[in-house]
């Protein structure tokens, strides 16, 4: 039977980049940039294979997404990742002006969207993309979950 | 007469990068990684230059402190800034395990360490580095009341 509520293309595809880094040893976290449904593109988690702290999924795919358009500016593209952005990730989004921003998992410990930092909410923001959470939630918790499972 | 209060080297270095930031026609901020006084990596804003959103001075002197000492983390390391940071370079600085973080003048409207989104004082922060605000203040607030005042 097919599934009756199929997920969005990119965030399948940001999942499939979650898993590809877990793979890696890295911890699994997917990121798309896309424009009028098309892959602009596409970032995984590079922490440790790159040494680079600020190697996260969503920097990945901004950065990438800038080269390929040429710009410094992401306006009306959208990011998918499998989970709530940090607060530098946050602040990245908002420097880029990504016009919609979905994204699967809450992260209640780490999170700066709809915790702690709560990056967009504060005056200081510049930009603020609209929010769609929760798409894809469940098989990005569980790619998390078996990931730090295996470590500990 | 020699200055009575002269600024620390390392601060000194970051109001230089941020002049050369400006005649690049970037907004003048410079930023310095260094560990036991000596300089590690510099970095200064390159957003326009690069068509990068995230290459904000402190990031870009993360990376290429990471990139020269070969680690994911900079633990150990202070960073040098002539602006309070963005919560995006906040989080960078909180992933990069920074030691101690001198900035110079305040950014009330973009600032993401005294003010908004107060990024180290979330509970959601994994690293919250020693903080000195202030040093150099007044020549950093200069070079960008002087940068803006051109532009308008």
């Amino acid at each position: 039977m097919a599934d009756p509520f199929p997920l969005p293309e990119p965030m399948r595809l940001a999942l499939s980049l979650a898993q590809a880094a877990a793979r890696a040893g890295e911890v699994p976290i997917g990121a798309v940039v896309a424009r009028d449904g098309k892959v602009i593109a596409m970032g995984e988690n590079r922490n440790r294979r790159d040494k680079d702290p600020t190697a996260h999924a969503e920097i990945v795919a901004i950065r990438a997404a800038c080269a390929a358009l040429g710009q410094e500016r992401l306006t009306d593209c959208d990011l998918w990742v499998t989970l709530e952005p940090c607060p530098m990730c946050a602040g990245a989004i908002a420097h880029a002006r990504i016009a919609r921003l979905y994204y699967g998992a809450a992260d209640p410990k780490g999170g700066g969207v709809d915790h702690g930092a709560r990056v967009f909410a504060q005056p200081q923001c510049h930009h603020r993309p609209q929010l769609f959470p929760g798409l894809g939630e469940e098989a990005s918790a569980r790619l998390l979950r078996g990931f730090f499972a295996e470590r500990r």
